[in-house]
């Protein structure tokens, strides 16, 4: 879990790719995350990515130096990806927004109920209000790292995670196992529909 | 794997310990690392932890700020298991030093051998003899995080790494699955002789 596992599978997964000769590759990273102000099981597709100071790109140290790299995805993809969904499975609630991709669960997502934090409800409050007020709709940790990479190689690459929580009502997951199951296949279900609809086409 | 993962692990053990009632805690980080110079097989006890920048904190955005966290780690207990180790455990080749904390395996730590890099080999070997002339004898990827949480915490923490290649010699780890297998139970060993020394004196 993290940019750190997500960068390490990527280079691991485009190796294998390079090796096997596929070209015209599609990413699809799909999961979990926290929702700002939306209805929980909701499943977002990401328009944009900011990191934990509201950067649209991904900084890290490479040799001693701090490179950055835009974390663009594929504004077509996430239209495609919205349509499908629209039109083939209408049940599901889906939204297009802009991700807030952080580097911990519990203080870099504001949380009061992690082992320890640092800021008042007060502060943690006007915090999540201001990530609203900014446009984030959603909370996780993988998808600056996803989002850089796939434009830095010039690969397609999208991002549909599920809300399982509105932080704004609070940091404990009130849904039960079942839901959460149901809630879970969303993004799911609509990476299989993507990918017949690929294949119909091919 | 990486510092948001450590992070994550750690908030979720150091509540169950608080719910447990436990008191007098000692963690251990134990598992794999590169080598900067060293023999192959070598255990690195972390004395001091830095990040890519070569700084001694784990820096991370909380609230839209960020915090800086000092990654101190107890010299005590690098000392008691450095000295149980060669007392108890002769045949295992044991070192201490500095430790290098990486957001990434491949750009993160100079590695050739990843799906794509930005710099060349002279480049890359500049930075590993670099890294040597400033005392970093080995990198990895979650002792920044545990580290600073620990310290933080007030909670006593060590690093224990086995190296797997000397980063010197190249990127590709050339010993076999058995060598492997034996240099991954090094660092175990000395947390169990450390564990045993522990209960005996209690």
């Amino acid at each position: 879990m993290g940019v750190p596992s997500l960068s390490v599978m990527l280079h691991e997964v485009i190796k294998l790719l390079y090796y096997a000769k596929c070209k015209d590759v599609t990413f699809l990273r799909i999961g979990t995350c926290g929702g700002i102000g939306l209805q929980p099981g909701t499943t977002v597709i990401t328009e944009t990515v900011v990191d934990g100071l509201l950067r649209p790109y991904l900084e890290m140290p490479v040799l001693g130096q701090i490179v950055r790299r835009p974390a663009k995805l594929d504004p077509t993809l996430v239209e495609e990806l919205k349509s499908i969904a629209e039109q083939q499975l209408p049940q599901i609630p889906v939204t297009v927004g802009k991700t807030l991709c952080t580097q911990d669960f519990y203080e870099g997502q504001g949380r009061l109920d992690g082992a320890f934090c640092c800021y008042t409800e007060r502060e943690k409050t006007e915090y999540l209000h201001h990530l609203k007020h900014v446009g984030i709709i959603n909370i996780e940790m993988e998808s600056l790292a996803f989002a850089a990479i796939c434009n830095y190689c010039n690969l397609r690459g999208a991002v549909m995670c599920v809300s399982i929580l509105d932080r704004l009502q609070g940091d404990q997951i009130q849904a039960n196992k079942a839901t959460l199951e149901d809630w879970q296949r969303r993004p799911q279900e609509v990476a299989a529909s993507f990918i017949k609809s690929r294949l119909a086409k091919s």
